[in-house]
């Protein structure tokens, strides 16, 4: 297989770096270049010990690749997405500045002007599950939020088959790298550690992202969401908790056998019989799905969850990337979860 | 002041052990006598070296002692309970088995017919915050569970005064000491760190316990609850996360003014203006409530967290001992949160 | 009692704030004053929530006090000393600025030039179980670090006897609240969590320290000290584990009778049979201490626990002001550890 | 490639389902056969749910397989190991049954006379770093331990070059998971969560393992060895501090060279200028080996970390494999670390 060149912008962050791992070990691809909005001039293993393996430096400009992943912040990552577009390069963007479809949406909750808005209509929502062929002939791809992924993909079969009804509670828990590598009192061990808490309870990022995606999947029905997430003592997993009434009257056998027809030929998605737990996704692409009634209230409860660095991010980013490439959806990304 | 003696049937759990701790640092009582179902003939010390310093013996019988804990599991808690108040000890059980006042619902749940159902009229439910009186009347109080505790007194003020809806939902956060002493690969600490994961989704035996309380302040309306506990990696902490429509046009200023008036007197619960983390709470008495409207759902949201073996086990108990024996409520309570 | 007034230079820190829990708890005494470098001006419960019932507001200047506690970084500590000691305050300095008798082996470790020599040889180092009577008369007391605490108590007895070479090895593991509130990557939870590190391999500041302490146990045998800090994922606790050849032949025995012997009246050390726990430790004042012998290599043995913040920072500072006051030692130091 | 054909004898274990993970990602084998001490007839996802996605279920007798890994406790592993050397099955014991060259050091270590003395001649010890060739043609390897695996690459060049006296202290730090998967209060989570300890100070079973390689290396001179192992609260991950007096004069330059080129070609051995931290061996295959020179008192230290169910356990064990079947040495093993 000859391997395509790719390249990471701003490799410094957790997703970033997590990028880097899945890509130095990924059989089509070859990682040749590496931005740091840091760090430039250092090899990466300098910074990163345990890529101290691959002879990667860390370079200001991207080089000459095919596609190329944007990992910076928000409102950072457009113009760089622009550039490299304007280079042909092909972009997925980890960022959330091409996600939501509207710029006015965007401007309320990133509280800045979109600097690109023209390209919103072109990104494709990075989500297999629902946007595969439209990935698959994209130039840029937004690559989805961690609680997004979690959290539609446990109720996309639902909502898309009207099981439900669309006020919806999802009652996210996450692990402390998604907060990411930017030192905050928040991820501070000492405050951390032996601590739950929520938190964005005005409102978080991914709600608009979350809810823009399950209108799509509600298609008429208006959409009523409350998302509340919480960080929860560990380092990488996420575990998301939703809430609807059930539209019809039905039985878990028959949901499980729609969620199970729904992602029939996912690579990527199990619907699951036992609540599953994040540490059976530690290191892995897998989403799990475990929905249950609960019959004293006929409500559905979905409970899924994900490795929030890999199919919350860097993982699903190179899903994203080998259709991208017309790989095999799944090369690369064949690691089991490190249990225990 | 004169110390009233006391004691503890089955210290060896971890309620049992967090009671000899407060008690042997309480001023207005002397703990003279604790049993074991293991560890009979041993000294407290010996299996809890924390404990070195108090000259206690675990012995097979409760000694002479004014009031008892019954810290034994469910179904061997009631007869213990029955022996003591026969001998004219009153009785606080932090055992499930005088909690619910329906026999048959405790069958329905605890799987065995209820031993001792005579008891089950005169049994005060130990949540001081809503029997307050009754309590301090009482031969035989049943000391509430820890996720009732935590999600009660989040939801008491806006059930009483008819704020909210009747359709709740408590999704709830629960370190793993409250899972118990006992070995399972649930607690196991491989199988448990790292990792996050919902449980007892069919129905936990706390639900019962929530939806009576719930019920009784709700008044003529009918409670729909559903409730879904949390296990996540840390030793103490509960978080509680409740989700209820508002039935009537609110604020938030106005949502917080009706629960700090509800909790005006209260010397264990904090009506806060932030989200509140159960780091502050470690070793404390309090619990910590905070509503908040989400504005694009007009749904309450209050969050509340404890100490689950503290105010959601020994310290609520001995807050009840304390109304038994007309001592000061927060006697022997006053410890501030161990941070960080 | 009448209570004295103390107060707290730099309440922000770990050590700061963990005095203010005591101090506010502690019956001899009222804290009315507490200063923060940043904070000044905010009610002490908006920054640490966990204070909110005690309406204290942190100011720029100390107020009028019979006592101080210094807890401002080193160099930073000693002029805010001076000016204490001028105003007839006395103080207990947690920094490091007076714990080093030498200046040169300050300026060696510390980097800068004392800033106020003059005081090194009438500071006293506070480690009660050495220094008491010296501390009961002391104006100004360097309270000693964490690291030195748990090493100094687990090796004293058998140094002071003779019982070892002087050759000595001490392996320490800390939880990471000892790396204080200031961020930095090291404290980051997604990079401390689940690692542990040696650190400090060139050389940590507490070495000269220990080193100076254990001298002057050990007379006129030259002591030989490596020192090896490792950083764990916990919040609280340390342990020490240390090595030296016994200078004798000797029997486990003998070395406990030894040890308890030495330390028959102390408050807060414990010789224990088994090895120790720092979880039996926490929240405590209390210091295990566990010699052994190594039947093979005829080496001594001593594993030795502390809570860090506590008999290595603010308890053991209490301590000490309560022997400068003429209080009981223990008084507002009884807390039994939080287990688990 | 064609597979070979390979099988677990006990794969319900910590160890054996992680040579379970690595086995069915590896390009050279299949896994065709799973025994389970408990489990028999279930599915290997059933028991462990990441394995899911793999149709094996566990038998009660090995299949016809090429090569085995016994992953059984000691003990039972010797039986199950003849059994299938008879049936010309090679095997990779992992237990500690074949490490231990002296039937009586066995005796006097595990309490029992051992099973089959006959094969200690011939089974070799499986650290290829120093074996690689005696296990290219071994009928039988045993696996070292996971504390001895750490300790020995610590210390081999150092030894083997005569750069160290031989009385050797040996301080390590075990994550949890090294404990296995029975049921103790000791792994409890709540008992071990924020917790750190020192045990088996009367000796470790890996103590005699790891002085038997030791001294081995040392040659003619006698190795004098403590060994404390501490148990720390995270879940994967081994750390020594390894400390002894330096023989001659020399540089920390002089000691990393001589170190490089001990490790030169070595696929799975780095040396390493920074400190290490276990982290960055996460899942991988790694042991990072630090040696520094403690200038104040001439003695080497050296720190070394691995992740102790990998090369401290199911890594090491394919990468036997991988010798005795004449695969390239690092055939499925290539995982970079999980960071963070």
């Amino acid at each position: 297989m000859k391997r395509v060149n790719v390249g990471i912008m701003n490799v410094t962050g957790y997703i970033g770096i997590d990028l880097a791992r899945i890509l130095v070990q990924h059989p089509g691809v070859q990682l040749t270049s590496v931005t740091g909005r840091s760090g430039a001039g250092q090899k990466l293993g300098d910074i990163f010990p345990h890529m101290a393996d691959f002879a990667l430096g860390v370079e200001a400009e991207l080089g000459d690749v095919e596609i190329a992943f944007a990992a910076l912040p928000h409102g950072a990552s457009a113009p760089a997405v622009v550039e490299a577009l304007e280079r042909d390069i092909k972009v997925i963007d980890v960022s959330a500045d091409f996600r939501l479809k509207d710029a006015a949406t965007y401007k309320e909750w990133y509280k800045e002007t979109h600097p690109s808005p023209e390209l919103l209509a072109e990104a494709v929502y990075g989500l297999p599950e629902i946007y595969r062929a439209e990935i698959s002939s994209a130039r840029l791809v937004a690559n989805p939020g961690c609680y997004p992924t979690c959290s539609i993909l446990a109720l996309a079969p639902a909502l898309r088959e009207g099981l439900i009804e669309t006020d919806i509670i999802i009652d996210s828990k996450s692990g402390v790298s998604g907060a990411g590598r930017t030192l905050t009192l928040n991820t501070h061990f000492a405050e951390t550690n032996e601590n739950v808490s929520a938190y964005a309870l005005g409102g978080h990022r991914h709600m608009p992202e979350i809810k823009q995606e399950l209108q799509n999947l509600a298609g008429d029905r208006k959409v009523s969401l409350t998302f509340v997430p919480h960080l929860i003592p560990m380092t990488r997993g996420m575990l998301s908790s939703c809430y609807a009434k059930l539209a019809r009257e039905t039985s878990v056998q028959e949901v499980r056998e729609l969620y199970r027809e729904f992602y029939r030929d996912e690579p990527f998605v199990r619907v699951v019989d036992n609540p599953p737990q994040t540490k059976q996704t530690l290191g892995s692409n897998l989403c799990l799905v475990h929905p249950v009634i609960d019959p004293r209230t006929g409500r559905l409860i979905v409970i899924s969850c994900i490795d929030n660095l890999v199919k919350g991010g860097a993982g699903q980013a190179v899903q994203n990337m080998n259709l991208m490439l017309g790989l095999p959806e799944g090369t690369g990304l064949g690691a089991v979860a490190l249990y225990p």
